[in-house]
């Protein structure tokens, strides 16, 4: 049953602290906590506090730990060797988990702890960053992009919050950073970049396999439709000479649902997230009406067939009797993981759980698919309870949390130790 | 081209004053005024003040008037003859037009003048309302169904604010209209009850005709659809697997647009008003959705066959993966006009404008079907400019509004004269 490389049984075990690493979590859990979830939008007091108390835990660990210009934790170990940058997100989806994000930054504060007290490390060392405002309060993925030289200050003057509207500037010197440097990449030469997160789907803890090796992140197209009638009276106004905002959304929503089957593959997802129809009154027939919509994919060419059936749908609409508008609201490409670092994490994964793992793409967007532009990056994905995220009951068994952060360890201390043979 | 019969001739003509019922309308617009709309919901400030000031204007005229317990202005001819009841309200939609409701009343009001300055109608006499509440803030109709006794204490009691679910007896005791009786039905034996109102819908403007007499007022069912999923990631939940309470929304939206034109005649209408996804975010699968849908016809088989294929449409999708729920929120009873009144209505209409008047259903609800369930009741309908209503551009023209008021004039004489001739 074990197939374990020859090359892998030569590394050495990194050995965390198991316990340790779930006291941390459960510490960072209390910064909004609302047991058991937790409330940590970014830039809230609460996320800020729980950065602050990132950089305690990572200077006692004896990293140089500061909060950059955008909010990023970013902590650098003293060595002078190779080094690997371990992290993902703290801040949290408003009233949402307590592992989402959280768990891959204190799995980078243990391993960098656990480099830091092992002698035979001393030639390299692990760096651990915590991304702000991954789940876009203001913007998706806003810390890593900043890290990685894809948001400019002009961006930084631009960007607001999705819901209230208040500027990011605001909202980064209500936090006490307005004016600090943004950390950039460039400064280190890293030789890659691996994030820990928990699936947020349901096919780990289906099939009972404790570790998941990301081989892509899927690509994620967001559009707004909006359709514009004519208001009127719903009991004086015959259906002949209504021009019904809401039923022409419902047409094409239709549409969508019908017709998407016909470019989608297994994997292929398609969600119409909102609807408003306006004013929204039991009387009166919809002067306008919105849906935000969204698909995703790991292939090019199929996120591409998938946007020409939109426009062909949403062209048989528009030869309704209302106008209908399409706009593209964002849209990430497919990020392949790197083949080295996956190669790394399947045997650290086979070592620890062997047998008990699988390749499989993130239908959710994360940092590394940002950090995958700088360097190589790769993903290891452990069970989420049930596929159940962004959500209080969000949860992954306690032993599957520290399998997960012993097998990030060793892949991690192999990678560095075959950099520091390199080098 | 004139088609006016005998008896019609017997008649003597009730002339009002044109241009003072305009500059009595334009007065009343100023309360709550955003010119050219007003801003009138029942029970507000401005909703009270205005009935203040039809008290003052009724008693000027020297009618008996006061605000009852539920917000109807009640203005009492001293006559001791024959009565008839004129009345339409004067609460507006939320930032709605200035003549919905209120020309009636002030077409009242200028006719209780006329009758009270003209000797020849001593003999009888006028009495005038404004129901309040007829948009439903609180409960539509709920100032006409109090008059007739279909609203009881504890009914009251029970009604809050259809948006911030404040009570009614809250709003009545901030208006100054606690432990004020209400006036009903039964006090005074009327001989009918004309309401004239603005078309609300084009078919007037349309047609070019001056006048509608509303041969009956369209039943009106209204539903609350609620479906209930799963909420989960739109980025790792695959299709396969989900409960997507929108996309139940959707379906059974869809079925409904397609198959309800096959129970439909040429005037039935429905419409869906209003739609919730819940949490409604771009990337999380809906775990519940609302449907607000209505129904309206004249023919009370049709309206049965309409509920009987929504039943069927909902019990189809109740077979899909989400918990489908169908509850009416309210059902009204098509209710034919008076024969008589209709008959007096049409040959003033055909004095004043011969030839420019039709016979119409009214896909509006009205007091008047209210009033119809205590005493005959009649309608007469006046041109809206391009159908607009609920709106601040709602607007007939000037010559249109003292059309009507001359031809309601008439007919009310002409009822009244009548009745005194048989007593």
């Amino acid at each position: 049953m074990r197939n374990v490389s020859a090359r892998t049984e030569e590394s050495e075990v990194l050995s965390i602290d198991g316990e340790r690493m779930i006291r941390d979590l459960r510490a960072l859990a209390d910064f909004g906590g609302e047991r058991p979830g937790v409330h940590r939008p970014a830039f809230s007091p609460q996320d800020i506090a729980s950065r602050n108390w990132l950089v305690e835990r990572f200077s006692e660990a004896g990293l140089e730990a500061e909060i950059d210009g955008i909010g990023n934790v970013i902590a650098r170990s003293p060595t002078a060797g190779p080094r690997l940058l371990l992290g993902s997100h703290t801040d949290s989806q408003p009233h949402g988990g307590w592992l989402d994000g959280a768990m891959g930054v204190v799995y980078g504060l243990e391993i960098a702890r656990a480099v830091a007290a092992d002698p035979s490390c001393a030639g390299y060392g692990v760096d651990v960053a915590s991304w702000s405002d991954e789940e876009g309060q203001y913007s998706d993925l806003l810390g890593s992009k900043s890290f990685c030289g894809l948001i400019t200050e002009s961006d930084i003057d631009r960007i607001t919050h999705r819901d209230q509207k208040t500027p990011l500037r605001a909202a980064l010197d209500r936090a006490g950073l307005a004016g600090r440097a943004r950390v950039k990449f460039g400064e280190v030469p890293y030789c890659g970049y691996l994030e820990a997160h928990i699936e947020q789907g349901p096919d780990l803890d289906n099939s009972g396999q404790k570790l998941g090796i990301v081989t892509s992140i899927v690509g994620n197209y967001n559009f707004v439709i909006n359709f514009e009638g004519v208001q009127n009276h719903a009991g004086t106004t015959r259906m002949s000479i209504r021009k019904d905002a809401g039923v022409a959304l419902i047409r094409l929503a239709a549409a969508i649902d019908q017709r998407f089957p016909e470019v989608a593959a297994d994997r292929s997802v398609w969600t119409i997230g909102n609807v408003m129809l306006i004013p929204g009154a039991k009387s009166i027939i919809p002067e306008r009406a919105e849906m935000w919509f969204q698909f995703r994919d790991t292939d090019r060419d199929r996120l591409a067939s998938m946007e020409s059936l939109l426009n062909e749908l949403v062209d048989e609409a528009s030869r309704g009797s209302c106008k209908v508008v399409l706009t593209k609201r964002s849209q990430t490409v497919p990020q392949a993981m790197d083949g080295f670092l996956r190669d790394r994490l399947e045997a650290a994964a086979e070592r620890h759980a062997p047998g008990m793992h699988v390749q499989m793409p993130s239908g959710a967007g994360h940092d590394a698919q940002i950090l995958a532009k700088c360097m190589p990056a790769a993903m290891l994905f452990v069970p989420s309870i049930g596929g159940v995220s962004h959500h209080h009951a969000e949860d992954t068994a306690e032993a599957d949390l520290i399998l997960g952060c012993q097998v990030l360890a060793t892949a991690a201390s192999d990678v560095l130790q075959r950099a520091s043979k390199r080098s």
